[in-house]
Formats: C-alpha cells, sequence, structure tokens
C-alpha cells in the first residue's frame, strides 16, 4: 500500500458544550496541523499516487472554510472536536477525489486518512475508505 | 476508524543483557517521548474518542511508575528495551481503560497503540486490541 | 552564557483591529507554543542556571493566566499578536525572578526570552534583560 | 503487533517526466529523512524486534546507494517519486531482511513500511508483507 | 528585541567545487527549509515587528527564484553552499525591506537572520543589521 | 555573522546531589539532542564556516566519551546537569577547534554554542567565545 501525506494548517476559535470538556467550554482557539493522507494500492503512469499539487490544493481549499473563523457560527450546535473535525475534513477530501477534483488518481484512491494536531502533545486521526 | 494521542515523557536509565546490545550491555540512560493512541470505532454522544483530560492523567500515571527511576531495579531480569516498554505501557493502559478509568468512552475502545521515541532517529511501537 | 528553556502551551481566541490583519480580524485562535529561556552568566552551586522545576512550574502558571480563554475579554482593547504575548509573558516571568518565586538562581538571571510558535510556520520571540 | 523506526537522510537530485509534475520536471533536487519500520508479531529471546543496530546499517547501506546523487543517472528513464523512492528502499531492506543481514530476527518479520519525507509539509510512505 | 519568523521550503539541485566537498562535488540536490527572522527593537501601533502576511509573500518570492531549479546555473561559479544561501537570501530580503515591500514596519527593522536546513541534524545562520 | 550546525545524540545514566533536584536524585537517564553550533564572521574560500563533515565527526568524538555511560563514573561528583554538559561539551570541541581538527577554518570561529535538548519540552544552552 503507498500513501502520500501533505500538511496545511488552520487557526480556528469554538467552544464544546458538556462537563467532560471542563474549562475548554470557555470560548478557546487551536491552532490545527492538518495532514491528509491519501491511500492508493498502486502507482500510476507517472510513478505518483495522486498529483501532490491538487491534493495540497484540495486539502488547502477545504481548510480554507475553517481557517480564521470561529467553529461555533460555521458549525453550529456541533462540538467541533479534534476527533470531529479530522472526519470532516476526511469527508470533504473524500467528495473532492470521487468528483474527480484530485485527478484520475483521486479515482483510484483506496482511503483518505486525516490527523489534525492540536498541539505538540496531542492530535487525532480519522481513517477511511474510499 | 478515529483515534485520539496524547503524549508524555519519561527519563529513564538502565542496562541491557544478551551480545545483540553492544555497548548498551553499560549502564546508561534515555529520555522516551511517550505517545499513546486511543482507538475507537464511532465517537461517543459528546463526539470524543474518549475523555482527553483522563487520557493524559492515565498516561501520566502510569508513565510516573517508571520515570525517573533505573529500570534494571523496577524491572529486574528484565530487557527493557523500547519494544517492551511501548508493550508494558500499552497493557497497563488497557487494564485502566477496561476498568473504567478512562470514563465510559474508554470501555468502547477498539485499541491502544504505544509509541516510544528513544530519541530522533530511532522509535518503537506496540499496538494492541482491547 | 547558560541558558535554559522550559516549553509549555496555551489555546486561546482572539480577533484583531487593524487592516494590516485581513481576515485575521474575525474572531478565531491559536495554539501557542511558549518556549522560556532563563539566561544567566554563571551556574550557580548546583550546577544550574534555576531550578528546572520551578521554572517550569512559573510558566504554567503565567501561561494559565491565559489558557483556553478569549484573549479580547482577558485583555480588552489590545492587539494580543503573537510578539505581544510573547513579550506579556516575558514581563511576568521577569517580576516573578525578581520576586524570588524562582528561587535564588532566579534572582541572579541575565535576561529572559519567550517564543512563541503559532503553527509550524511562524513564531514571534520577545528577549529582554533583568 | 511490534515495530521499531529508525531514521537515516539522502540529498539527491533528480528530474520528472510528465506534465503533472509541472516546474518539478525541472532538474531540482531534495533532502529525503528516510524512516524504516520492521513489524513483527512476537518479540525475540531478547526482546527486540531486529537488531537495531544492524537495522540501522542496513538502512543506511540502501540509502547511500543514493545519497548525494543525480537520480536520474542512478535510475534512468524512470520518475524517481517520493512513492517510488519509498516502494524502492522498502524492496531492498526486505531483501537484505530475507538473506539474514538483519540477523535471525530480520527473519521472523512480518512487514516493512518506509516512509520518505520531502519537505516538512509532505510526505509519502510504501508499506509491504514480508 | 523583537522578532517574527515565517518558514518556506524550497528544493534544489546543485554541486560544489573542492575537495573538502568530498562525494558532495557530485550533482545531487537538497530540501532546504528557509525560516526568515525579522528584528525590531519596538513593535509598531498594531502591536507586530512587520506586516506577517507581506513577510510571508516576500520570503516566498525570494525563494520562488532559486526553488525546483539547479543553482549550478542559476548561480554559476558559486559554491552555493548553505551559509552562501542563507546569507544570498537574508540580503534580497534586506533590499525588499529597504525599498518599502515589508511596508512600514519593515523600515523599522533592526536585522535579519535567515536559517536553513539541509537535514532533520544540519543547518546554517546568517544575521546582518539593516 | 555566519554560522553552522550539526546535531548528534546521546543516551546516558546519572543522578544529581541536591534537594533542588527532587526525584531527579534517584538515578535516572536521558537521551540528549547535541547541537553544535560553529559562528564565524566570514566564510573562507570554499564559502563555508566550516568543513561540516569534520564539524560532525568531531562532535561525534566528544559525544562518544560520554554516550552509553553512566555519567557518575565518568565525572564522579560532579551535577552533570544539562547545562553543565552543554558547557562540557563546547569546551571540548572549542580544544579542538583551536588545535586543528576542525580544519583551517576552525582556527577562524568567532564562538561556539553547545545546546542540549533534554526533552521535547526542556533544553539548554552555552554559548562562549573562541
Amino acid at each position: 500500500m503507498f500513501s502520500v501525506t501533505v500538511r496545511e494548517h488552520m487557526m480556528v476559535a469554538h467552544s464544546f458544550q458538556g462537563e467532560v470538556f471542563g474549562p475548554a467550554q470557555r470560548l478557546h482557539g487551536a491552532t490545527f496541523l492538518v495532514d491528509a493522507t491519501f491511500r492508493r494500492g498502486k502507482l500510476g503512469a507517472d510513478n505518483i499516487v495522486v498529483d501532490i499539487a491538487k491534493a495540497g490544493q484540495e486539502l488547502a481549499a477545504v481548510v480554507a472554510e475553517l481557517n480564521l473563523r470561529n467553529l461555533d457560527e460555521v458549525l453550529p450546535g456541533v462540538n467541533t472536536t479534534t476527533e470531529f473535525l479530522a472526519r470532516h475534513i476526511a469527508d470533504r477530501l473524500a467528495e473532492r477525489a470521487r468528483s474527480g477534483d484530485l485527478g484520475a488518481g483521486g479515482r483510484e484512491l483506496a482511503g483518505i486518512t486525516v490527523t489534525l494536531h492540536e498541539s505538540h502533545v496531542a492530535w487525532a486521526s480519522y481513517e477511511r475508505t474510499l
């Protein structure tokens, strides 16, 4: 199995609902490093998993929908945990892969994993098939 | 599949038995960065894999049993290799997850992976189901 | 010249006033890795610059005043840029060093530098004497 | 499942054939951080996956065949993408594991993964069984 | 003293002239992480050292002149060592700061430092006043 | 001012004397990442600060004197703090630079800085002139 990963980042505000979140129920924020991994069983004709320039552009486009915003307004009523955001971004990338935005290679992908680092000591991932 | 990872570290002394270890048969030491990954198929009601505060506390508690010690005394007669320590910590976290120390989410975990970085150029992991 | 550095982090929301900030005028957030460096010309009797446990505690205490908050409320009317926050934290640490909170070594410090990483591709520092 | 990873690096020149590569069709270069992961279901008698000293030597030997070279000459007519190089190195390590160069533990390996970081924002992996 | 740093990267081919370079006399390549640090004694009205968006754009523009190229052709007859490239980029940024491309804050800068990381185990810097 | 930095690491055991060290008075250990920075006002004929291959070899030789040892035996009666070790290594490198082991460039150095990272959240430096 091959994979290619590209990294972006976003800086967002949000708050959480639920006692489990303790002081993080207050409005606060985070820089998320966003790593998107594209998996594929075989390489294409050019010896690539997917056009890495397109992969970077699509990830940047998905991240731009959230970047420099208050997620309590962008996704109201949702606990935008790191786990949730990893799935949200993975699912958006999956749509784009299926619709051809990642080029021909994107339609051959076996899966996508998105990892969000919320600090140097905590991160979360969501892994899905395509 | 979702996962959440938290990082701790510990600073220990130890020595190894066996020619394969060469000069590492001498008493020496290591800083281990300890990454504990908790995997779960679905998110809980709060959109989390597990209470990350509890996850961090439990990892800190497990690491504290080893931190700032000579492992030749803590675990006598054992080659406390990076691989061994990764399993040791993963198994201790698994016990705590099953006993409810990680909260309700901890009982829903599919697996745990522990990665120990012994330097910027070498690390080891142990991955297990729950 | 000797120095010792300890790292903490904080997750905050804030917004900026001024056209120069572009889309960052919106409420957003950041994880700041906070590195506090304590400089001293000579080592003390214990071969240390400063008690690193105390240094870590004091940095944690200063960071805790800002962590998991909306800085627009904590420091109203201020552009809490990365540069500004680096000075803010350095000045708070300097007060604590002078008042003896860092132990005897803290009174012998030549200077303090605070570096805040706002992402993997941008950071800011403030360096001062004591 | 256990794993052990060692890191090397190499500095190479190359160019790509195909419009998908855009300006990377020009002769350029890269520093690749090369992480080789050796997986094994059970630990051996010494509590190790594989002799890490041997693992490091074998990885260094494989990387040395490419390091400080123009890959357009070493592997003519091939698009030496990050993905391709990950497989190339993994396959060379697999040969060495099977031939006993990694010691007895090397013959017990379940698989090898090689990850090549081409920058702080892009990397690729190839994972195979043994 | 305040400073702000932004990071870019470039992927180049080059070769060196001189026995001191050993096998690096061959055509090879490197990914350089390029960190540009802008220093200033006081903050401006907006609490910033320099417009970080402009700083990033100017650094990107300077790096783009070298990125994905063979430096033996871009700068013929020059040993484009990491040290040399750090100065080259710092000097180009200094020109742009003086000419106003970094905005008003750019004219108030005390100095610029450029650090180029050629791998995870080697880097070089050039520090200059303005 | 130019500088070049090379990184090594060492894995040592040691204990500290003095109440200030708390539980670190027990025998424990550390992996130290060792960064040696060589500073020089002007570049030599080859556009280098110092022969980086020689710099790496000399640093490796100095580190090898301490690596995989119990520092309580190597340097008895000394608190081998991170700060102390940074100076120890810097002074050894300075001797080697003056004696010509770093080549002609080594005699032109303005200074040396050694930084030891004891974990991902703590490090210490010693900076000296030559």
